[in-house]
This record gives structure tokens, sequence and C-alpha cells, in this order.
């Protein structure tokens, strides 16, 4: 799976009917298109999303705060427990070459930020927007659809990959 | 010290000169307040705050992204070295009370994310301003010059204490 | 997968031809019996464990000290990059249920301390005896070939469950 | 303090008068030679030599594995908040420049390792030993008490610093 891009699905660990269905939706397009799909393991838009991937046939990773797997959602190829609380959320971000961030809250947020720290592309489906003093950053690239979400994500994989 | 509050400055490891000065004030101002400066150690705004609080007598702690304590500015009573990259963001803000953002780059914008899930209060002098689909969230406590920052984190930090 | 017991196999980062030999051949009996596999993603054993399992179809997983997934062996079904240098080695121990430790140096012995720490089984092929101010510490479940390591550790990763 | 050795004490969260004695001791003698004492913030081992030292005048800092500061011991300059759990151990250590093990039990041993593989000195006093294969690997500057530990302590981290 070394060649497999790797992408992040950020979003909210309580979402609504939307967002989930959302998640779901971009996990199975990532899978169908063959990339491995990094979550922070817990419910909400990441069980969504690494369930819309599993049901598909993708390779799943879950990196959760707690220090037991057995707390993880049930769509994981593989869970990491890190015992590390929101700390982990760099270890998602890092593991990533590129994060899709759908709608969330602080989390997602701090994630986004996180990527953006370290030069990774971030891709967003109505998450949040950055605005420093009065000034719009147009530091994320903005999807239309989950379809969107994810022509442009792997996009930018592949091209940080031509590099 | 364990009855001191403990707040947290961050902001850019570059910083433009009156962002360093607005830095040094409020590290001077903690100082004389009697609160123990936490910061991320290195340089810039986490210098010049460093800096204004061991000037004026007062307690300062990095948490350093690298693996050498040697790599920190030199205005610390304790420098930590966390070999953790930007994931030591999380620790910065798990060790304070309260967290004052001046200006600021993507690691800042971290932190604050970070402090909010966390539901520690931050207090921002002209730093991110937080606006999730066209809706500005009003979750920053925004302060007009340094002397109004620290008496505003002071004050939170306090009524944390008292609840 | 979240049913399959998951088995850290700790050991050099460069290892003898016996010690990659026996490496190996833990790691496709850990394959063949339908547990994941557990490591620290680099080289010597890692690798040789990494790649007996993966050669007999099964699912690896290495977390890594860097911030490069790419510096990854190529035997992982996924790669972790956490950017954490050794204090990768507890969410290594965190992850497994059991940790068979193949020889190894002083990386091995923390994981081996850590585990111990956590409660976690630990079973060991050639390894660190340990001994406290002279007295002899039996807490390594001492195993005399790869088959008897690899039969210990499931049996033991079957009885915490049942318990 | 940047010029001052940091050491860290390490040793069992719950231990024997005698050996809290020995810690005391030890962090006393510490303080007065001007180190900064380094330990994990929590009880017993670290907690007694954190109260010599800081009696002693002496500057002391605690990184704790939990999420709060207030559950550190109340003889710190400083308490750090990690919320990481044991993988705090490696923060300890790689904070210091060399670590005395004052007996301890497995979490102890962890960082005994840790320091090792990181190339730390480690000076100890009737602690673990180190065997592998049925040889003793002499790795430990062995100290007959905290008088010659210190002592070793600084010679070390003076020799460090002089290379």
């Amino acid at each position: 799976m070394k060649r497999a891009p790797y992408v992040a699905v950020v979003g909210a660990s309580a979402g609504t009917p939307s967002e989930l269905a959302l998640g779901e939706t971009v996990g199975r397009l990532l899978a169908e298109r063959g990339a491995v799909l990094v979550c922070g393991g817990m419910g909400g838009v990441m069980e969504a999303a690494a369930g819309g991937a599993m049901n598909a046939g993708g390779t799943t990773v879950g990196i959760l705060p707690t220090d037991s797997r057995l707390d993880a959602n049930p769509y994981l190829t593989i869970a990491v427990a890190t015992g590390m609380g929101e700390a982990r959320n760099a270890i998602v971000v890092r593991t990533a070459d590129v994060v899709i961030a759908v709608h969330g809250e602080y989390g997602t947020l701090s994630e986004i930020a996180l990527a953006l720290k370290m030069g990774k592309p971030v891709v967003g489906l109505g998450t949040w927007e950055l605005v420093r003093e009065g000034t719009a950053i147009d530091a994320i690239v903005r999807a239309t659809s989950a379809e969107d979400a994810v022509a442009k994500a792997l996009g930018l994989a592949a091209s940080l990959r031509g590099s």
C-alpha cells in the first residue's frame, strides 16, 4: 500500500445526518480510487467515512485518542491506540498526504491548522473559513461535493508525488 | 507555584517588531501579576514573551518541538524537550489554564483550536477570527491591548478556579 | 479486524541473520493464525517480521518514529508517521494485546518495560532478562522457538479476551 | 537556567521509606549543586526527590502523564501536563542530560532503556540490572550512596558538555 495515497478525512465526532452521508460518500469514493483512508477512529464523520470506505473494499486506519483500540469504530482495517488525547490529531495529519475536512468542530479546525503548518494540502467541504485580522486566508481548497473533494484531494496528492 | 495561574502565550516563531513588542509586554505583565508563562520555547513571539516575563522576575517554561533543550530561547526558567514536533502544541495548551494568542500563523491557529476543544479560554490580540460556513464563531475573547489581554486572561483563570 | 488479536513484534533495527530469520518466521506464523502484526515500521527485525506476515497474506501496521511514512519498510498494510521519535514505542505497545520480543537492544527493552507497566503480557525469544537488585524478575514468558512464541502470545491474547 | 545541568530522578510512584529518603537526599544534593531536577511529577520517589530539591531552594519540573497539572506533587517549580500516559517517560528522559534511577519498577526500567537508547548516561542506585541472553550489560553507572550518585551524574553531565 506504500504507493497508495493516504487521505485523512476529518470531521465532527457527532455529525448531522447530512454530514454523515457526505462523510460516507467521501470514504466510498476514496476506496474506489484506491486511497488509504486515515481518520481519528471514533464516531460521527470518522465512522461514516471509514464505513463508506470499508464497505467499498478499502483500507482504513483509525488513530485513536484513547488507550484502548476497542474504543474504535467498527470500520477500521487497523486501529492504533495512542493514549495521547487530542495530541493524536498531529499524528492523523502527519500520516496523511492530504486532508479532507467535512464540516467539523474545534478538533477539525486544529487538524486543518496542523496540516497547513506541515505544508499539507487541505480540501474543505463546508468547513471552517480562515480569517486573520479581517483578511480571508485562502488556504483551504474548496470543494462543492464529495466527488469534487475526492478528485481534488487525489489530484493534489498526485502532484505532490510527481514533484 | 501550584496556585499561580499558568498562561500560555502563543504566536508566530517570526514576528513583526510590533508583534514582538506586544508579546514582550504581555510577558512582563503576566510576570508582574504572578502568573507562570507557558510557551513553545522557540523564537519570535515565544521568545519576546518569555524575555518580558523573565526580565520582570517571572517564571517561564518552554515546551519545545525539538529533541534538544539547547534549541530553546534563552529566557526560560525551564525548557522541556519533547522531540514531538507540532504534536507538542497540545502539551503547551494542556499545561495552561488560559491561552493568549498574539497574532500568529497556522501553528497559533492549531493552539487556539486545541484550547477551545479542551474547554480552555482563549484571549486574542489581533489574531485569527473563527468563521464556519459563513457564520462568525465568537469563541475568542477579544482584547484591545496587552494590558487588556492579561487582565482578561487572569480574570478567566480566576473564575475557572473559583468554580 | 477488530476481533483479531494484535501482536507487537519488537526487536533490533539491525539484526543478525538468525534474528531476522526468527522475526520472519514469527511474522509468518502470526499471519497464518489471523493476528494483526504491529511493529515500529523500520528495518531489521521489524522489517523481517512484517515481511513474513505480509508474504503470508497478513495485515501489518508500522508505527514510525519519523515524520514521513515513506521511511517505512515495504511490508506494511498501513504505515503511521508519528514524528515522535522513541516516544512512539509507547504507542506500539499500547496498540497491541501482547508483545513478542525477538532479541533486541535498548529500544526493545523500553518496549518490554512499557508493556509490563501497562499490564500487557510479553513473550521473549532470547531477549533481555529482568534482574532487580540481585533478584531475577520472572515477568517475561519465555519461548524456545518462533512456533512456541506465537502459540504462547496468541494463548495469552485469548485468555485476556476471555476474562 | 540554560547552563545548569538537568538531571532526571526516576523511581517508583510508591516507594519504601528508605527509597523515599534516598530520593529526597538525591534531590537536595542536586539543588545544592545547582542542577535542575526533572521528574515524572507524581508521588513516591518523584515527590520525595522534588521535595528535597525544592526545600533546598532548587528548581524542579514534573512532566505528568495526566491531563491536569493539578495532579502534580506539591514540590514543583513547573508542572507540565502531557495527557500522554506512559509515553511521557520519553519526554522526561529527553529533557534531561543524565538520569539517576533510584530503585524503581517497570516504568523506571523503561526510562533507563529510553535514556540508553538516546545515548544519555544513567546512574543507578540499587535499581535494575541489565542482562541480555545470559550476559550482564554494564551500561548503568553504579552508585553506592546519594552523594556518589549526584557526584557521578554531575560529572557525566559536565563531561558531555565539555565534549
